[in-house]
């Protein structure tokens, strides 16, 4: 990594210029850092017109979280754009373009999605996409079958396995998932006033054994390359539109995890209704929620099917029938990957903006303690849940 | 693997006083190869006085079978004395020990086993040992609890997980196992007399998708660094020793893939007894079968619930009750790995002389069709099997 130094904006509109694939590169004038800094620098970079036509991410040798530095791999860099490329072969309309990266630098740069929004503040701002859920089961789908072991040759899949194990990331989902909002650990961050449900978490027998068969299975299924990180700040909409971007923790894991994450940001949002909006706007929202969710499974569900039967290879996984029983085992999964999402994004370190957002205190509290309980609900019942009408239900009897 | 060169007997007597580690190198003297030569070269090296002291062993870069060659990476010497080296450090008394090994000569040097035999062909002459299975169970906790994620630390797992990718010889298993037997193919190898059972179970629509979920778990499942061929033919025997040998398909995968390979060899013993003993001993052997492999399985899971309970470094594994869960769904992939070794070694290429010995035609078809029945029942049915003494009844009630 000796190559290796911090962008400036001059760089990076160089670097630009040089990877951008541009037909006039010397356009390209100044850059403007829009990242949050925590993890990354992101640069958009301008052309003499004040357009933005291109963007350069660069890995940062830490994060800066809570005011402390936390190393962590550059070796992320060459993960995310290699996740992304892979993705986009498979899901080209779904997924952000890379155009270059450079594992020493540790940077990439990438198309400008200056016409989308992030999903999350949109869905916090209560502006709907009725394609997006539709979208993102549809780059699931073709993203997961495509780096299952239903298309994969053997051998390319073992070797894919091996290119993109990437312990340092998974390790924060591991401890972040699984264990701080299961324990009394530092990290944890949680309303006073929802203390007593918070330790309750950590003695549940049902939840804790949940709970590690979904760690377990983290660690040890590899069924597909993962984007890893599918929340709703990981995603890009326009009208129209999904992109799908930052796969840093991409891997090969179990595939409920992908789709227990993304339902579980749609849940958070559900939750945090009643702190945006008043009573009827709040209903009507939570209703598009439940149904993103439906049209999330059952669109990845379907075009995972028609992938299946006519594109598998495998000829013991082609036989008839196996792609229905093996979809029953992601659902499952997915429950439970979606309800460990809630807790810890209540519980745990990382928050989500859908909640943070909320003014009035007493709100947010009820809403943080909505989603605990539906979390820890979801992950002790998981295999009790047959279906997403059956899902849906059980949300809407938990309130 | 430009140094590779096949060893000459003198060659074999170099390398083992080269890398034998003897105190007196030059008191051995000669060579006799006692392989089968279809995949390996063995060589037993002796000293002056005709007494076998060591062992070399050499990968062949084919595999010479039914006349054909079929060419077989040299690398599988390297995952052979890895993976039998991995299992030496956590069970030293049943675990051949690895003196050398080089990866271009593919060639390794180990322990002489002369007092020992065959456990296949004990068991086909009726010698039991009676602490066998016990021996085989403890063997098998421990080298699968200690590559395990409830053990190594992710990072390590994952670094494991990465040497250990097999994909040639993993291919032999993904193809011998789990496509041959269920389809019509030219590898296949059964009586003309058991063809309409055979072709039966090309169509069983339970069986073809319990056995294609059988193969996405041995694809997919990395729980721990298995030995991948522990068949009785693969483990040495003296009174009161068990040494497990030839760990070429060792790689990350389903644990009870060992457990299932391990028991599906005893019952295809007891499938065979009938071929060998009058009705009043093969009673006898059946029953000692039967007792060996409970014997294998409650020890098995009583040491590695003890090693779990004491050992455990994940703290969300390491949950009360976690392990007893985890072992259930290990001793259901157990019952269907072993209907498939059942299935395989009487359907498929490769077959074992527990059966192939039995001289009287009519009864050699009779065995083997049991075992081709109990195979798949034991497949279909796996997961309504709660424990041993169920799958002991089980295996009676198929006669």
């Amino acid at each position: 990594m000796s190559q290796y130094r911090t962008f400036t904006a001059a760089d990076a509109v160089a670097y630009a210029q040089q990877f951008g694939g541009l037909a006039k590169p010397a356009a390209l004038v100044n850059a403007q850092e829009v990242g949050d800094g925590n993890l990354n620098l992101v640069f958009k970079i301008f052309d003499s017109e004040g357009v933005s036509r291109i963007v350069v991410k660069q890995a940062l040798p830490y994060v800066r979280c809570v005011g402390e530095s936390w190393p962590l791999t550059l070796d992320r860099a060459r993960l995310e754009a290699q996740t992304l490329v892979e993705h986009y072969k498979h899901s080209p309309e779904h997924t952000v373009n890379i155009l270059h990266y450079d594992p020493e630098l540790a940077a990439m740069v990438m198309e400008d999605l200056s016409s989308h929004r992030i999903w999350r503040g949109e869905l916090v701002s209560g502006v709907y996409y009725p394609q997006a859920a539709t979208q993102l089961g549809e780059y699931l789908a073709r993203t997961l079958f495509h780096t299952s072991d239903f298309f994969l040759h053997p051998h390319d899949k073992k070797a894919q396995v091996a290119r993109f194990i990437n312990p340092e990331m998974c390790e924060i989902t591991e401890d972040l998932f699984f264990n701080d909002p299961f324990t009394d650990h530092e990290r944890n961050s949680y309303p006073a006033e929802l203390a007593e449900r918070v330790v309750a978490l950590r003695n549940d027998d049902a939840l804790k054994i949940a709970v590690a068969s979904l760690k377990h299975r983290f660690f040890s299924s590899a069924e597909a390359l993962l984007h890893g990180d599918i929340h709703s700040g990981s995603i890009f909409v326009a009208e129209g539109s999904l992109k799908a971007i930052d796969a840093e923790f991409g891997y090969f894991g179990p595939i409920g995890f992908d789709i227990g994450t993304a339902i579980g940001n749609l849940l958070l949002n559900y939750c945090a209704q009643p702190g945006h909006f008043g009573p009827r706007d709040a209903a009507a929202h939570r209703e598009q929620r439940l149904q993103d969710i439906r049209e999330l499974w059952l669109t990845f569900a379907e075009r995972f099917t028609a992938l299946a039967r006519t594109k598998t290879r495998d000829v013991a996984l082609g036989y008839p029938g196996y792609v229905e029983r093996f979809l029953k085992h992601v659902w499952q999964d997915a429950i439970g990957y979606c309800g460990t999402e809630l807790v810890r994004r209540t519980v745990g370190m990382s928050h989500v903006a859908d909640l943070d957002t909320i003014e009035e205190h007493e709100t947010r509290i009820a809403c943080i303690g909505h989603a605990i309980e539906l979390g820890k609900f979801l992950i002790v019942i998981a295999d009790q849940i047959d279906n997403v009408d059956q899902f849906i239900a059980r949300v809407r009897q938990k309130g």
